[in-house]
């Protein structure tokens, strides 16, 4: 697939015709453009300014920059919170960035169907406070809170939660989505169930905004459960931890979330957030891992007897203590483990990871990643979804780019070699592509670029993004 | 895209080329070829003998016949178990089958991820059978238990449990698939996230063997939970019937099953499978409608508690009455409840219906329904999963194919007009092809023969199906 490059007079051809087919379109173009649209939350990709950031309204008007840019071979970037940790959403030069932030209605809460219809640019945070009312919720639960639900479709975002509820893929019910040539095409709908030809949502989540533009998504809601308990657990080694793992889902307590922080976190956390969970110094000294547990629960009593029975449970599985957390210490330690992310961003991280792995393989991983560790006079740390297999790291190494790629690379050879991904959340963006590039099966990547090729004939959509 | 005919001489080529690269292939040509490999259940689909049937053993084997059936330009129509409902496994006279019954080993039931690895040919009985022991469960329960794992991915098959458990699509973490040209990919594996290139899992799921063949599956398991209760509550209408579904599932019970029987279809089921619930003949004469619920938990005591609390609730709801079924009864409900298709069958069914609305518009797809009948003479009763708006009807309009054709367009478009889909789980086929192709999106469907051709450039897989 060719990869255009756009010259200044396509791309004024493209704003003229805009300003021309939108009444008051709103652009913005040179000194107008602000620093946060040339990047995304990606430590490795620099930035870049954009020719021109357009600010749709509506569906129509992302129709008519498809169409125009389409037209003059003029890369789109689309752009969601910016949240993103792959550079996805960073431009090229030649590019128009079209971002969401004025299409962040949320067009309706169906508390029959039990479905939302949003706008791309409506925010997680935002949804969240929306759907409160109604006793409902949105169970997707990424680190990070004010990402946007487009950008959550487009990188088919996870987070803690997936043990129990699956990822944005498994919400996703229907789409609204711009091609490039500026047709409007609305797939799904609100059903759980179609066999009506190829699943084009299924398809658009997660492609990191190189097939098509998302305008409305549809999204499966869940009676929201309004008990629940944490649990933390600390360890002797990581390996009894993701032991413990398949039998805590075995016991039929179906936990909201299930993740391990390994010590070097759970220390630079605590430091951090000034997180202070009263565990003794003794026990601090020798827990090499802590296993957090949330449960949820429409009866408080069921709750009560689920955590007993899970506290005893892990005290059979190995477990050096367990800590029933009161609720604001709770709190405080699922947003400290969120945290995690700009505490290894603080801390001159040269790299996050966010590899997923069969979560029985997370010790071998993890003895792998320690060897490479040492190998390279790395530091590499993390925490993790224990419950889904997904291992997120910090690797620092000084902040020399070849030895951090180098790293990269051993790792993601690590996780393919245990039948595993490269990413499992954030997507591959700019940040991995060389990686997916190199280790992927060409096979695959030779089908995906026809795929593309498909929806995006003349290769305008966020173009250097994964391929 | 074209759709090629092969000639005797291409196919000829075909089976030799075979032959000679695959020691041991057993083949079926004339005679050999049983009436079985000419059908699927389809009402409507007429049989077609194919050339051959080939029936692998392994991987390579499927490779060799899909690099030369590429090469000489002979369809292709792969098949399981031969019991899909809408012709996807009708062959044409120029096709070889690819029949899947030989490669129908379990790989691997994996008890620390959760997960099995299973052949295409394994039966959705033979599974059950096999997770039993480790008190693992695969969830999907479409009609017919016989079906194949195989068939069940092309057909992404749903089935009375998708109100909890979701579709096959929801299980399916991984695929081995054999392209057209012979080559072999991996995707997925054994965990639920990933966002590392385009999901060609998700792609293939529900693609009616147009895209490849897919040789082995890796499906996400669930405990098995081992209470279970049963309650039926007739209706006098089924808006009422509908309008409690949401407030069932608000409540937080979290139902395994939700279904709705019209009146029509629970007397024809009663009398055919000799069903006796026990239901005083004044119920039976003023009722319109049964919801039934199944609730399932890991302690007997909730089960018990929450059968009580659903029960109160549906009498609020206005249920006419409520009985929790003991269980032989309950299990004989189901049974009867699968048999559906069979008996419209055996009543001369001139077509079956597994339309998709969401799930509040029921009750007006039904009026529609009821006009349509009035309109046409014709009869159309049915009972569907009222949890997911999936609705299945018999059509019975005498054996005129003309006037079903004329029905089922203004099912379709019905259904469509509510934002609902074509088919929820028994796919498009042969079928509904020209119904689908009628009422879809133009630009969908010129984006779905794309995609196509980006996996099957020659056009071999499963021609006219779907498209």
């Amino acid at each position: 697939m060719s990869t255009p490059t756009a010259d200044p007079g396509d791309i004024e051809s493209v704003l003229a015709g805009l300003t021309e087919s939108v009444a008051g379109a709103e652009m913005l173009i040179g000194d107008q453009i602000s620093e946060e649209y040339e990047q995304d939350e990606s430590l490795t990709v620099d930035p870049c300014r954009p020719t021109a950031v357009f600010l749709p309204r509506s569906t129509a008007e992302v129709s008519q920059i498809m169409r125009l840019a389409d037209h003059h071979r003029v890369p789109i970037t689309g752009r969601g919170a910016g949240t993103g940790l792959s550079g996805a959403a960073v431009p090229r030069n030649d590019s128009i960035v079209v971002s969401f932030e004025r299409m962040n209605e949320i067009i309706e809460i169906d508390t029959e169907n039990h479905v939302a219809v949003v706008q791309p640019g409506i925010r997680l945070n935002e949804l969240d406070e929306a759907l409160k009312p109604y006793d409902l919720v949105y169970p997707v639960y990424p680190g990070e809170y004010s990402a946007s639900l487009g950008g959550n479709v487009n990188t088919n975002a996870g987070g803690m939660r997936a043990v129990k509820y699956g990822v944005t893929r498994h919400h996703v019910l229907g789409l609204e989505v711009v091609l490039p040539g500026g047709e409007v095409i609305r797939t799904g709908g609100k059903f759980v169930k179609s066999t009506s030809g190829y699943d084009l949502t299924q398809l658009m989540v997660g492609s990191e905004g190189t097939l098509g533009l998302v305008t409305e998504i549809t999204l499966k809601l869940h009676p929201r459960l309004p008990h629940c308990a944490t649990v933390l657990a600390p360890f002797a080694t990581l390996d009894s931890v993701t032991e413990a793992v398949p039998r805590i889902v075995d016991s039929g307590v179906s936990p909201l979330i299930l993740e391990y922080i390994d010590i070097m976190t759970m220390s630079a956390t605590a430091e951090f957030t000034g997180l202070e969970l009263g565990i003794p110094q003794e026990i601090k000294d020798t827990a090499l891992a802590y296993l957090v547990v949330m449960l949820e629960n429409s009866h408080e009593s069921r709750l009560e007897e689920d955590t007993a029975s899970l506290a005893e449970h892990l005290s059979e599985l190995g477990a050096m203590d367990v800590y029933v957390l009161p609720s604001n210490a709770a709190e405080k330690l699922i947003e400290a483990r969120e945290q995690a992310f700009w505490i290894s961003k603080a801390n001159n991280a040269d790299e996050i990871v966010d590899i997923v792995v069969p979560r029985a393989d997370i010790p071998e991983f993890m003895n792998r990643v320690a060897a490479l560790a040492n190998e390279y006079e790395a530091w590499i740390a993390g925490c993790g979804h224990a419950g889904d297999g997904n291992v997120h790291l910090g690797v620092f190494c000084g902040g020399d780019p070849h030895k951090r790629d180098r790293i990269m690379h051993e790792l993601f050879d690590a996780s393919r070699a245990l039948g595993g991904a490269i990413s499992a959340e954030h997507g591959i963006g700019l940040a991995k592509r060389e990686h997916f590039l190199t280790l992927e099966d060409p096979t695959k990547i030779e089908l995906m670029r026809r795929i593309k090729t498909a929806f995006d004939p003349n290769g305008i959509m966020n173009p250097d993004t994964i391929f």
